[in-house]
């Protein structure tokens, strides 16, 4: 092994699209010693076995053994389960880190099972694809993407450091945040905008006097920006809906409102309140491409779109 | 001048984004024998005449004189008093399309005005960016885009080909459809999308508890696609919400009722509800991707996004 190894053994719990991802960058930089992976699924283990772990387990038990960090990469509705079992398990010292897009939930069910002398360190990598399993990741995920870590009072800043050097070393940018504003902040950049697009490519799905061809072939107009934001893991985004309730039913309720006051100015025809609104919003636009967080090329950046047969 | 021109002279009114890339792509590909703009702006007109417009006049009437196609693209809510504006002026035989992402409200108010012996054929690009204004366009806008023509009945299909012809030479793809159900479809997979994205940036920016900052910063997760949507032309949409109406209430009144359900799955704890939803709403985004509307790499096709300084 050459390279900087930062942790020597690393154990990779779930190895979906961020686990994978994960590994194939670690892998990358030579920046674990041993990479060893468990996950529920025996496909899922032959896949990692093949594709990017050193040594997949049988159990979640064996492959913490030994780990100097251990990555939980399951549905936060899997976490507690897993903490559970793991527990016991774990060598004195060792970091625990989990990905999941909830941090408030996941430290409730996870640190109880932690025994003393453990590092619990909350994280949370805002990067993904519409796409999932362990045949999704790739190593080049985490680049220039943020990734949240919400570590407890108390927590050794050395272990803290530690870890934000993996993470760096993997391309993010890490960022430390409360607990609790985590979960507020994600509701609103990330949470409630995919429920509200699940529901619009749902009711799309719905309409009867619209053809799913139609809405497929002309989907380029707004409404394709919503599909693949719906393509996204359904157990996940279940986990975070049902772990981030209070959060999400906070900005849902202001959504619905807001909403209402615009659908009332449709209806009314006041197309002042629609024009002051539009252009407000615009700005909040400008501010996101200047912090340099997308690209403000014309085609957005996308690879041309395939020509279709009419 | 080379190429295969189709129409002498074209006349622009209105010079924002489609019509700067309409002048781009017929210089582009040598359609147009001249293309004469207009714009209510002076300063519009200033660009356009040395960005590119072979000539640019201090009137529509005098725009439209001799030309053999005007192409009418000011915002939906303008077209009435501009047809009646250049109605008295058109060329016998000349043929006017328009460029509005209503069709309905432009027919009614559009056609009154023509004298017989003009051929008028409505259209509507299904391209754009998020930047309006003359210095906006560029002449790949409509590569491999659609474009929906709504044809009257008793149109001269050989009028139409060679409109389909003009649109095909600059990378559309055309298709023919029902004034109605053009207005229908663009509610459910444009109009109401777009609402929707306005309304949840603007909750965003409501958000006291959530800094703006925080907001636009950690905006890469689902946020930023709405805001990307968010920030179209106001005028535009305004024009788009009072002129489709009866559409927009009917699809916004399913996406309520929609949201409503699974904001109370949320609540009530139904994972199950949520789960079964999200799967469905997948599907259609593998459609899409099959159609070959949008890209599958796991960046979304975009340009990796630039560092911060956390």
């Amino acid at each position: 092994m050459t390279g900087p190894v930062i942790y020597g053994r690393v154990a990779l719990i779930g190895l979906g699209l961020i686990a994978s991802s994960m590994a194939h960058a670690m892998r990358a930089g030579g920046l674990a010693g041993e990479i060893v992976g468990y996950a529920k699924s025996p496909e899922t283990r032959a896949v990692a076995r093949g594709l990017f772990c050193d040594r997949v387990t049988d159990t979640a038990a064996e492959a913490v053994a030994g780990a100097d960090l251990v990555v939980l990469c399951v549905p936060v509705g899997a976490m507690g389960a897993i903490a559970a079992e793991i527990g016991p398990h774990l060598k004195p010292g060792a970091v625990v880190t989990d990905v999941g897009s909830v941090k408030q939930a996941v430290v409730d069910v996870v640190a109880p099972h932690l025994p003393p002398g453990v590092h619990f360190i909350p994280g949370h990598p805002l990067a993904g694809t519409e796409y999932s399993g362990p045949r999704s990741g790739f190593a080049t995920l985490f680049q220039n993407r943020w990734w949240l870590l919400t570590p407890l009072d108390g927590t050794d800043p050395a272990e803290i450091a530690r870890l934000r050097h993996l993470l760096e070393a993997m391309g993010a940018n890490v960022d430390e945040m409360d607990v609790a504003r985590h979960d507020l902040v994600l509701a609103v950049v990330s949470h409630t905008p995919h429920l509200i697009a699940y529901t619009m490519v749902g009711v799309a799905d719905h309409m009867r006097r619209v053809s799913s061809q139609e809405v497929i072939k002309y989907s380029a107009s707004g409404f394709r920006d919503f599909t693949r934001i719906a393509a996204s893991d359904p157990t996940m985004w279940r986990d975070v809906f049902l772990t981030n309730k209070d959060a999400v039913l906070d900005v849902l309720g202001r959504f619905a409102e807001e909403l209402f006051s615009l659908q009332r100015a449709i209806r009314m025809g006041d197309g002042d309140q629609l024009h002051a609104y539009f252009t407000r919003t615009r700005e909040i636009r400008r501010g996101i491409i200047e912090a340099g967080q997308d690209t403000a090329a014309p085609d957005f950046g996308r690879a041309p779109v395939q020509p279709k047969e009419g």
